[in-house]
């Protein structure tokens, strides 16, 4: 059994992972740290997980983590995995970092949307971008595995193939997106408050959400030059689920055969993704899975794309697509332990 | 007093609006109809509002309602209203419909997205398009008032002043719309049911929502040529509220000032409208109001501004707009009985 | 104009009063207090409010805004008014506390219930407890209101008539109420957070919540000896509105006719209550409004009534029932700037 | 494997079943019925199942799908199932019934509560009630498993130990219960709306519930003597869950530990039972789960015991049930392909 750690277990994105691999067939929980309720049980916190992961939650100590783990999952604020892992800790132990420290490869870019400092600039040239569908072959030998935002793997996927393909204006690009609240944390803030958020809509980080440049990185790579985007999150009124809306402008010529092509050729082997064509994705459908839905609508009026993907921001978005990376990275089924269907309504 | 009626009582809309006229100090309401609840009195169908209208609901008559009342308001499924509004019933009563058969002022569009014949294409030319804060002038003398749609109210309040100013690009508009529940109507629909709407977020329409048309029928006008907007609405599981979130490139030059002063040029004095500036308005902050709260962010990164509006459907969009109309048809002050300002949460 | 001032005015309970007190035809604002928010305009916290109320917070001083105001409410945790609060105050002051401080007539019975000294036995004789419907003789002369409690206002107005009649047998009463999540007020607390209370429901406080001596007072009061209930709160998914559902076993002979005589008898002429006899009341039917509406069902196969009141929680349960107060204190009609009817849904 | 049909497959209960059965180790779907959307694959009407469930629907025909399978699960309307099972049909294939017709053992009773005759009155006495924690023996030999509804499973289950032990008062029991509105199933029913059940509670059913006869069998049965219970339904704006709040007179004599021997006596080794004790459980603890959780308080106060049981009521109070049922019978590990835990929030 491979033996697996969280730090930063009691939060939403942590308490969805460690429900997760207390079912994985191949894993053994040896570590779980909790800064607020170190010294409780996990399902103290969590009593629908009792019986499932009873451990008692340490105080947080990536070094001693380290030591009891082959595989850490760390699930922290930004700022607090860069000032903690080291060469050292890396050499005993594969860090898989749902939060944003080692996502931006560029450190400067890093510094200027978190504002704060990054404190291991050196550690960034081994980290790898943990978006499995993208990058599976760097992450089977990668240590240091930075797990992709949630409205960025959603947005990523959803418009990669239309940029791997050439088939839009990379300038026209812009993502309308949407998260249900759980995506805020289990944090007490007012904003968060069951009745400041139930029966209401709005947007929020317009123009300056820290999923931009993240969504940048990656579509410039793919597309083999910069791409700025327009990038604007809503909050919805539920759980969970994201769905981001986007919108490209056709290059001449494209049809609605070349994009159907794109996403099949692109995806059409993957086992996370669910292709849906013009049946367009709804967050339901993926709810409690690892899936990314999408669908998209050619516009023969406007001359463009509408591709529209779909996750489940504490899986696919976070706590799933860690499993996944540790199953990539350990050789495992990529599926193992992964939930792929659900039934409706949950 | 002015005896109004109302045709279509007891759907979402027309019962918002038979709960605002009842309310109304200048309004005595002298007639309702309802196809599904003839017989019953209203208050049946809407106990909360026992004591504040019993009448008992008609079998809808236009003919018949039209002789009672003084200013007769249709909420009824399109393609009705056209068949049975007559010169003659203009004559003697002034017609609000709250359906889309009056909007669109080239029948042949109209029968496009429509995909049915309109019933009374030479009353298209005297229709009035009830925007009230574009149309006053009009609604003034106007005898068929056709009361625009929900979304369209909403994105179109919200682009008008960017257009008006030549401050962006007209090939560049996109409005991101979210609704609430309500907008799809009181009937039983497998989509409409509890646990297929709740949880959940999705695109609907994508492509072909017939409130494009009327979107780019007004943009055109005010724009003084041909406008297409890409408009997709998306479902929200909460009752009420309209958020549209809308893209457009800024001409060179534009600066943040400009956005700003084109806003309070054009709506410094408008008693329905709230502008809010970079402090974002969120669907809650109207619901239950006949206002209209617009806001904006200058994106100076990707040279966009991303202008958002949001409303309460049923109000703003469809039975406190209707009514708004009628208190400028019938020269009483424009918000009388109608309510600005909310408790939140409600 | 009566000059009217709120202690606590950014909470759930004091900004629903203060949006109803700017909306009274005979009120004047003159003082609006908030620890959390002092120095900034009400507006700014509730934008939703902008142009109805734009008064600029105070830090709390009650001897300051004592003398600022006719009638000063006050909307503070249990403990902080019975500490405040003088007979000095009093003399120039008509004090209305939607707090716990002055409803128990018994101070040790409020002491073991709350665990905390009465900061002020000494007035607790001319305090009143005001529920309009039952002590509206002796809140007209009153300087010190006790406004009750949500749960307390439900529960009580739907037993009351069933004791005062004798009908029932006062051992069996079970009170089974719900309350939307607005009742836990607007703290930064981990149990009200959108993700930890949506599509959820539990019981809670029971057998100990502090509304149940209050209840038992005031059905005491009308048994004249001594009552016990059981009473147990539940949290709902929703933002406003109380559901109690209240059980007792019916005396021997009591008909079906008798429980409907007595709550015509009491609460005929109730402007604040409605009647719904066999057709239940939903909270949804008494959103936004003052209105306490009661339904019952005679079970003779089990021989006993079930009576279901229902409230706005924040409004005939806090605020509304404050203004209420106010009016029956002030000779203003009871209803004046109440809202009565709801148009669903909302 | 176990070749499994469904008949009923698109109602909510059914597809949770065909949900469960998909992903189940031992068994094997080879027909699915379904009258609404025969013709269709059962994937067209639940996308969050395609890959795992593609099956084409037929017309419902017992007689032809008792052919088919070893086990066949009926979810039909009550009245259809006794009027088409026949002791032919039961000799060659397992029959679990979702519905109401077999689980009354007196005929009469279904007759007067369901208001239509019952249609195989003779097969009523080989049917077994299928609440696998009371009846797992007489399972184990059953071909017609009556499978409880959603309320009784969980009000049964919440107070048989409490009689099994003669702790409480039989002549006292009142159940207050609060499911999610997936219990109303998926039919075209404007109560069953979004905007008419969302942000709203009610009681109803009230004294007439067709669930009261059923938990008084069972807990007839339990006390060796007839029960009456006081049973009253609500519905609560969430897709899934049943709380039932059970009150109960305690005995003289009986202590709080007398009521913790009795939980653990009856249910410590029960693999769906989740005993909390005093910590009480809530809907989102058991959702998606076929697990029962139940605790309990004790009030000396006023001498009752206040139990409190939750289940899903698509799983525990229906097609996990049944799942757990076919292990029973077919002697499979019971809980073989339920879910016992649930990550929060879901």
């Amino acid at each position: 059994m491979l033996q697996c750690g969280v730090i930063g277990a009691t939060g939403y994105a942590g308490s969805a992972l460690v429900s997760l691999l207390a079912a994985h067939p191949k894993v053994e929980i040896t570590y779980l740290a909790s800064h607020s309720y170190a010294g409780k049980r996990f399902s103290d916190i969590y009593p629908s997980l009792k019986g499932a992961c009873d451990l008692v939650l340490q105080e947080e100590d990536v070094q001693e983590a380290s030591k009891l783990c082959s595989v850490l999952f760390l699930a922290l604020p930004h700022g607090l995995a860069s000032s903690k892992i080291t060469e050292e800790i890396l050499s005993r132990c594969i860090i898989i970092d749902l939060g944003a420290d080692y996502r931006l490869k560029d450190s400067s870019v890093y510094e200027s949307w978190y504002k704060t400092e990054h404190g291991s600039k050196s550690l960034l040239e081994q980290s790898v971008y943990g978006l499995c569908e993208l990058h599976r072959d760097a992450i089977v030998n990668a240590n240091l595995i930075a797990n992709p935002g949630c409205y960025t793997t959603c947005s990523i996927l959803t418009l990669a193939p239309l940029l791997a393909e050439g088939l839009v204006d990379p300038t026209s690009l812009i993502i309308d997106s949407a998260s249900g609240v759980s995506g805020a944390g289990r944090s007490e803030k007012i904003d968060s408050l069951f009745c400041e958020c139930n029966e209401s809509y709005k947007a929020y980080g317009v123009t300056n959400h820290r999923h931009t440049p993240e969504i940048e990185q990656e579509l410039s790579l793919i597309l083999g030059s910069d791409v700025l985007v327009q990038f604007t999150p809503h909050l919805v009124p539920m759980n969970r689920g994201i769905l981001s809306t986007c919108y490209a402008n056709l290059k001449a010529g494209v049809s609605e055969a070349d994009i159907e092509s794109a996403y099949h050729k692109h995806y059409g082997n993957e086992p996370c993704i669910r292709l849906m064509g013009s049946s367009l994705p709804e967050t339901r459908f993926v709810r409690g899975t690892n899936i990314c839905a999408i669908g998209w609508k050619f516009d023969a009026r406007t001359r463009r794309v509408i591709a529209i993907g779909s996750i489940d921001n504490l899986i696919k978005g976070a706590a799933g697509q860690a499993v996944q990376n540790m199953n990539i990275r350990c050789n495992f089924e990529e599926t193992l332990g992964l939930p792929l269907f659900v039934s409706n309504p949950l």
